[in-house]
């Protein structure tokens, strides 16, 4: 086991009606909110009034700022900053999904001292106060609730990139499974995706870590065995909570405790199709994460078996990547490019633009073949 | 899925030479520290140099209280609490195991409001303040270098009690494995013990929670794994790493989110023999464990099942049972009470104090018929 550290100071509400006690927690970080969110729809489900009304009966003040686009743009994040500084906010509060509160800790960072939000994504600033941020999750996906990394995106430069910080912790997160209800049947199973890809960057890092590795297995296979029963019955509270709980702890350091690092090359590849084509984050992974699997089969073999053994009852690799793939495709995520309609007159767009950025993990390397080779599996006939 | 609040801000710094940090981390907090430490060991075998050494270094004050004792007394917290205060220090450090570290949270309470300290452990005085907390770990086994609690006993009065506030969290605790290597087999092997029963109270707990209930299989399976490995090869730094991190997730909340609450039988019956005979802590889970299971057959035969099948591969509950019996005995932990020099004669003298302390657990009540069958077992054959 390589040496690490673990520590994780969010204080998460699970459950149904946790939001109950919201206002009695934000009062104890300040009195004028700045309460972020997405499109509007938390507006059309009545999560908004479920979340406002326990904040004013506590007398915090609250400014909105709507507008999170899913795969979050700086653009918005500097624009929000601005609104927090003129307003003279004390506290973020975060209201959706991944976005809204990837999102909402840069902006948390940059209104103390007016920085840059892209500045700060790239390290070129470095915040060093934030305004305590709560976070209310609407969407079981990325994690982010109790985690203190940020992923945006800047469409001028092509870029999606992370960043996280100590500060970004949120000081508390609510997650109440009624909250993610009505999330429809493709965003759920892209959710679904999202928590296992998480799962996998870690135990295909490197560093000896069993431990981690069985809670990997633990999440994957929670996440398998629940999501036909969630996709089949969308508002069933159980099954809501079981695969909320385990997007959580995909990304709070359960999966990567003694490891040296997690690989990530694919969350990179798929950055780049939803830079280039706003490709949903989920899909991306599904279409991305066998093909990567393929061309890791020449690396780690044992360790795609050992998953597979696990998982699947395989250890054939080659059936324990197609086992996985199956799963995907069974919960209606797309594993080809085809099906999110990039078509193969995109091909050397796409390979022109990896050539460009080199998106690559943080273990295996993926050189001019390798990218070739991921985009034929990614084309490929299944 | 029952609601919950998943919170623990405790830092571990895990890994060789960790302790280099130490002084670093301490001078954060203050500037005399109160060294808690038990029998000398530390001091024989060069850890207490390598904690004070970058304590001296970083210019923290130490002022030592030694002579802890397994299952730890609130008569040695109480004269270390006189001690702090006579000293005026203004942080706690505990350098030593589960006794030393219990030890030193209640002593880390009691300081700036000169409590006392089995006041403090039957809520007669609520604590409002803490001293900071550094806690450097030297065996595997109880957790609570990463939770809020504490177990102390009081002789006098015959009670052995838990108790828990968020002020008794350590601010960092460190865990490097090298300094579990001198722990010899026996002691090694009730942490494996006790770091199994931990893991198992919560199993056995309420509420529908399975992926804990999957993190549960994943420590315990990883304990089984390891423990003849270690077992044979005691300085083996990669086997004392994994068994001290599974010990630490066994009880750091990890196992037991989603739940209603764990059982905790086991432990309230082990106490009375550790506080009757003073049986190591480890021993008495080892012969009461096998003994509560074969108890609660009749109540919850389908969880036994469960985890027969999950660690053993058997869903006959006599046969998972038995097969956590026999893994117990392979480690050299007694499962019968004459195994640890408690013979039949006391036989009615452990039943009469059952019968007068009533220790039961949260969830599966004994009565007088039960006591007697637990006894029964732990006396029986094997």
């Amino acid at each position: 086991m390589e040496n690490f550290t673990a520590y994780n100071p969010v204080r998460v509400h699970f459950g149904k009606d946790v939001c109950n006690e919201l206002g009695t927690v934000a009062k104890n970080y300040g009195r004028k909110a700045l309460l972020i969110y997405g499109g509007g729809s938390v507006k059309r489900n009545g999560i908004f009034d479920q979340v406002v009304a326990p904040l004013k009966e506590a007398g915090i003040e609250i400014v909105e700022f709507s507008g999170i686009r899913p795969n979050p743009r700086v653009g918005d994040v500097d624009r929000a900053v601005a609104v927090g500084i003129k307003e003279n906010v004390d506290i973020v509060i975060a209201l959706g999904g991944g976005s809204v509160i990837d999102s909402a800790k840069i902006i948390s960072v940059c209104i103390p001292e007016n920085l840059d939000g892209w500045k700060v994504m790239t390290r070129k600033q470095r915040p060093e106060k934030g305004l305590p941020l709560l976070a209310v999750l609407t969407l079981a996906a990325t994690g982010t609730e109790m985690n203190m990394f940020s992923v945006l995106q800047n469409p001028e430069l092509g870029l999606k990139i992370g960043f996280g910080t100590e500060l970004m912790y949120p000081k508390h997160s609510f997650l109440d499974p009624t909250f993610t209800a009505t999330v429809n049947k493709e965003y759920t199973a892209y959710g679904i995706v999202d928590l296992i890809a998480h799962s996998l960057e870690n135990f295909f890092g490197t560093g000896h870590a069993p431990l981690s590795d069985r809670f990997v297995v633990s999440i994957v296979k929670e996440a398998i065995e629940v999501a036909p029963k969630l996709l089949n019955e969308l508002d069933n509270y159980d099954h809501r909570a079981r695969i909320l709980w385990a997007s959580t702890c995909a990304l709070n350091g359960t999966t990567n405790y003694g490891r040296k690092s997690g690989d990530w090359a694919v969350h990179g590849l798929g950055h780049t199709l939803s830079l280039m084509f706003d490709t949903a984050h989920g899909a991306t992974l599904s279409i991305v994460y066998p093909a990567w699997l393929r061309y890791i089969v020449q690396y780690v073999p044992e360790r795609i078996s050992h998953l597979g053994s696990e998982l699947f009852g395989t250890i054939d690799v080659h059936q324990s990547i197609q086992k996985l793939e199956e799963f995907f495709s069974s919960t209606n995520s797309p594993i080809r490019l085809q099906q999110v309609g990039i078509g193969m007159d995109k091909k050397e767009e796409i390979l022109n633009h990896w050539l460009d950025k080199k998106p690559s993990g943080m273990v295996y390397d993926i050189d001019e073949k390798g990218y070739q080779q991921l985009l034929d599996w990614m084309y490929g006939e299944f």
